[in-house]
């Protein structure tokens, strides 16, 4: 993904309940960690303040962050953020991810067709009412009353409104506290400004996760509602001048997820069944990727942002996984575990409440050993790695569900769900099917590998063909590159379906059953176990804890608060800033270290002088991608991008002295903006965006 | 490695001491085990049989193993021992891989490029020498002394005749045994025989380690002496019936390595440090490779065997890397090492001799994880993958060395080694460019991966160029694949050098002083250590478990003794035997599971009752690939092609109700030879090979 960003928090003073460092925790907005601001930063933000920074922050729902950056529903996040939509955009003819792209004018804003924009609008605590719903079950009821449970909400809370009105529950603490946050849903969003994927990726996967850094790693939207530029009243203005060496530094965003409470058997899966397999599996396919890549400049144009997903996700988690290969984190993680599990033996009463729960969670673990293979394979769709086969599996399930009762479908197709499924479904991004033959013919290969050539349901796919014939003929055969043939298969239903004849929408009717088997066998068995038990630890940890902590990252509205500051690498202390003269110095003229032509025409207008990237000391993850980076006054002075190589891995700790947010400097954009590519309304509409 | 092959051994019962299971071990030819043969199998081989097993065994030094099988110099062994040579003797007209290669007449037998048989003719122990010579030395005094010692008794045994003689200084028990081996060497080899790709590998990567099978995974070469069929008195003769369920199986071969033996921090460190890196770069050149095939019949031909060879050397390490995940096996091993501490620990003496020795190599690994990346990229040449560059560094490196004396030289370029430096070096084997410059350009980004784009042998070696500019001119620039040029540089010595511009010697010279560094910097701090203090272990094992135990493997001959015997496969039990006719019905007509014309005309004629495959409860690993299984006569009953998926990961420990070694049935090779490849004299002379 390409918002695998990870950051770092320091376990210790978590789990130990010890007030976090400075710079530490993923604080959500009803729980900011008030009289630690004023402590570190003599900073007391009130109400409106933060009202007013959670409704200008935003969630892109493919995984990143931005906010409004104007009231006219300017948006402003990261390139790799919109990357897929510059992509999808583009033609063989004129390629905006080389070229970048500029609307002049209001009228030159193109939609971009998988875009979908969440204001956070409100937080209603439900814990009670999920935990009385699953109270006393377990295994298959537990997960339907969970389910249900949840769908109920969610339905209650979208109400009329589900255009414009998502609502999701979500699960803090590991199930210590149940939300429902309620969203203010854009589907209308159209891309504004992308800088050429050169500038905003100088230095490309070699320099990722790097810093000193030179990359203008912007993109610029727009939120439109009724065919309009949406009104917004919450928004960020913009500060020329940036944040100073030593300023607090606030930043806003949706991290993805972060593994700071799991337990010692949850970690040892996590390294030994998931990192490693997926690793193994980014490896290979970013071998074919390079090679495709290479063929001809179009297929490089097909295929550079998935490959760029695929080297981002790859170093961020071989990262996590050379973390937990480290013992000594490894024992301090066992040594936390055993004084919360003394804590709760040494009292009869929390014994018998809670004493099982680690030995549950790791029984359910060697269930998932036995299943894990063919449920990332199947129902995963490992196996079967292409666009026209996710379609497919939409609209066959959809015809299923949607005829269910909202609380018993599968959740991503609850009425409240509906829309992010239609609006995949329905885009119009152009499938390129000699690329989707060869992800669909390699994975299938792969579906062989890992079930071996016996296995009934290998057989049952490939019969007599090989991987690669048979990708051949069905993606030959399919007519679900047309958006509108999906559309009139998912409006059309069951009775569309039977009459269909289309190749994937036969595969995923043979294959579903067994996907779905597995779906079920996983919740039952795993996921509802892992889910309960979580729960009761969560409790138990308030107890010796309290709650003054922050939860796990749950690609939910965090506040990380930090400051500019740089950090000591092998000795040498890193001047936590770049300039603009820095990227000229560092251009080799060779990808990835080239800079485009307008760079090098615009070079003596520029200020060479002006801050460029730079490090603050927030706390950050994949997902903050794109996150704004304000200052007291909430004024952008920075645009989150990335992590320093040492936030890799850690998923599982914070350090302080090492862990860096990397930012692109808000003075940059507008020099750029102003003398690169001569976007003076878009910089004027930055400029003026000012508190009413 | 395409000899990659794995076994498994039972740990237990080795490091306690107590005698092995039936199967287990992997034996030297002057410490078999008898009376356990005698017990287990009423088998009681006199010298005279040993002796005949022992030099009608063959080692490929390219790391395999094989066997006389005639008194005219033929040599079986597996197809993919020599699909190398196959390859090299194909153009993209006549493709060997697909069509196979039968020679009718002697003079139709073709030499191959690359391949040496090396015969077992003496073993003298040289033990006392070898830790004379490093006595009281650490560190560089003594991994110099350690290369001294070996290099000297390896000339001294050579003598004059290095043409026709190889000794090789063998390191057995992990130091606890240092032998000096003696072969007669045989560096013109001619292919003879080799079936269709698709027969000798049915069934692909999907069915490689797996049972049952139907390969007929076999390969015919002749050794020359003089331009004359090698003249041979020691060689076995075949059986045409094989051998029967529970009758005792008796496999020589040169298994590569196990691991029985390591300490704790170095079973770890094999983990971390070398599996998962090695398996993470293994599958992103399996992508990279999977798409270059595709590209056409041509790259097809080109990349197959080094696809093989990475899809083969991948699910084997991840076999491994599975093994070492496994808790209990790794909580078992803590518990040997414990033990055997212990004992160390109990006596003063004991302990003053070898107590420090476990931590000493612990510390020596900890030195190790800070020069491990640079070292397998720059020494290991990780970085530069492409045979120009292996050629420039032969030839850079020689002219240097072989200025030096004997002693002090590289240990590849010692005398009795250049033979194989020069085979490889003068090798008429094709160079394609094309595929060499997508090798070479992947490998540079790596380069630049692991060291950083800010390195400094990274921005020497790279300059302003990137990776895939650079590996363009420098393949344009070269004429190294040209062997007449190579062998003039070879010859010219340093002046020839002097006066070349190769682009490749160029970057050679540039990188060669930093590999050389790393390279000594290794040998003293890492190499020599772990090698002082294994000798330490080694002796402190024999005090505790003597030495009626066989050591780890070394790619040196050893006798392996186990019986045909099935296994049960979670309930269900697996006959040891398959036949001709389930290769037809398993055979899909889709690559890999197709059978080629000559099978499918030949069917009618052919007895599908006829036993293909079979398995046995013999221990062997990689580098037994090829090797003769014999039954008590010491006639050919079967050819070792492969272990089951069970045998994956032994490199610690051996099961004997799983493991099993899978062969090609003898009948089956008489019955191809005569009625698929109407190869009549080929199959006459093996059936006529008879003990004089």
């Amino acid at each position: 993904m390409s918002s695998d960003k990870i950051c770092v928090a320091f376990m210790l003073a978590f789990v130990t309940g010890g007030s976090a460092l400075a710079g530490e925790g993923m604080w959500t907005p009803d729980n900011l960690p008030k009289a630690q601001l004023r402590a570190d930063y003599g900073f007391t933000p009130d109400a409106k303040w933060i009202e007013r920074a959670q409704k200008s922050a935003l969630r892109l729902a493919g995984g990143c962050s931005g906010s409004f950056v104007s009231p006219k529903g300017l948006v402003l996040t990261n390139h790799h953020c919109v990357n897929s939509c510059v992509q999808q955009l583009s033609t063989a003819e004129k390629d905006f991810i080389k070229s970048g792209f500029l609307a002049k004018e209001e009228k030159d804003e193109v939609k971009c067709p998988e875009i979908e924009l969440n204001r956070l609008d409100q937080i209603t605590n439900v814990t009670e009412r999920v935990k009385q719903a699953t109270q006393g079950k377990s295994g298959e009821d537990y997960s339907k009353a969970e389910k249900a449970v949840k769908s109920d909400i969610e339905k209650e809370c979208v109400g009329a409104d589900s255009e414009h009105t998502r609502c999701d529950v979500v699960n803090l603490y590991h199930g210590g506290v149940y939300d429902v946050y309620k969203y203010h849903r854009y589907q209308d969003v159209r891309l504004v400004f992308a800088p050429e994927l050169e500038t905003a990726f100088f230095g490309g996967d070699p320099d990722n996760f790097n810093f000193p850094r030179y990359d203008l790693d912007m993109g610029v939207l727009r939120a439109y509602e009724n065919g309009k530029p949406a009104k917004v009243t919450d928004y960020f203005p913009f500060s020329k001048n940036g944040a100073d060496t030593g300023e607090m530094t606030v930043i806003l965003g949706n991290p993805g997820g972060t593994d700071r409470q799991l337990t010692m058997a949850e970690l040892a899966s996590t390294r030994d069944r998931d990192l490693i397999p997926v690793l193994l599996l980014l490896a290979e396919r970013r071998g074919l990727l390079e090679q495709f890549r290479s063929e001809s400049p179009e297929r490089w144009r097909i295929a550079q942002n998935d490959l760029f997903g695929v080297e981002n996700s790859y170093k961020a988690l071989r990262g996590r996984l050379e973390a937990l290969q480290d013992p000594t984190v490894f024992d301090r993680k066992r040594q936390q575990e055993a004084e919360l599990r003394g804590f709760v033996n040494a009292d009869p009463a929390r014994k018998a409440k809670y004493g099982a729960a680690w030995d549950e969670i790791a029984k359910a673990l060697v269930v998932y050993g036995t299943i894990e293979t063919r449920y990332k394979a199947i129902e995963g769709g490992r196996g079967f790695g292409s666009r026209y086969y996710d379609y497919a599996r939409m609209i066959v399930r959809g015809a299923a569900e949607r005829d269910k009762p909202n609380a018993e479908r599968l959740r991503e197709f609850s009425d409240s769900r509906l829309p992010s499924i239609t609006q995949r479904l329905f885009s119009t991004a152009p499938v390129y099917a000699d690329y989707e033959e060869v992800k669909l013919a390699w994975s299938l290969t792969k579906l062989r590998e890992w079930l071996g050539s016996d296995d009934a349901l290998v057989k049952q796919v490939l019969g007599k063909e090989s991987p690669e014939a048979l990708a051949k003929r069905l993606i030959a055969g399919t007519k679900l590159g047309d958006p509108a043939v999906r559309k009139a298969l998912w409006e059309g239903g069951a009775d569309a379906l039977a009459k269909s004849d289309d190749p994937f929408i036969a595969l995923v009717r043979d294959v579903d059953p067994q996907a779905r088997a597995l779906r079920t066998r996983y919740e039952n068995e795993v996921e509802s176990v892992i889910d309960k038990n979580s729960e009761l630890i969560a409790a138990a940890r308030f107890e010796k804890y309290g709650t003054s902590v922050y939860p796990d990252a749950t690609f939910t509205q965090r506040f990380s608060f930090g400051k500019v500051e740089g950090w000591t690498e092998k000795g040498v202390a890193v001047s936590p800033f770049t300039d603009i003269g820095g990227a000229f110095e560092h251009a080799t003229g060779a990808y990835p270290f080239a800079l485009p032509p307008a760079w090098l025409a615009a070079k003596n207008s520029l200020n060479l002088k002006q801050r460029l990237n730079f490090v603050t000391t927030n706390d950050i993850i994949g997902g903050n991608s794109g996150s704004p980076v304000i200052n007291r006054k909430a004024e952008i002075v920075g645009l989150v991008f990335d992590g320093n190589i040492h936030s890799l891995g850690g998923d599982y700790w914070y350090d302080a002295s090492l862990n860096r947010a990397v930012s692109v400097h808000s003075g940059a954009i507008l020099e750029a903006l102003r003398k690169v590519y001569h976007a003076q309304a878009l910089a004027n509409e930055l400029e003026s965006a000012r508190r009413h």
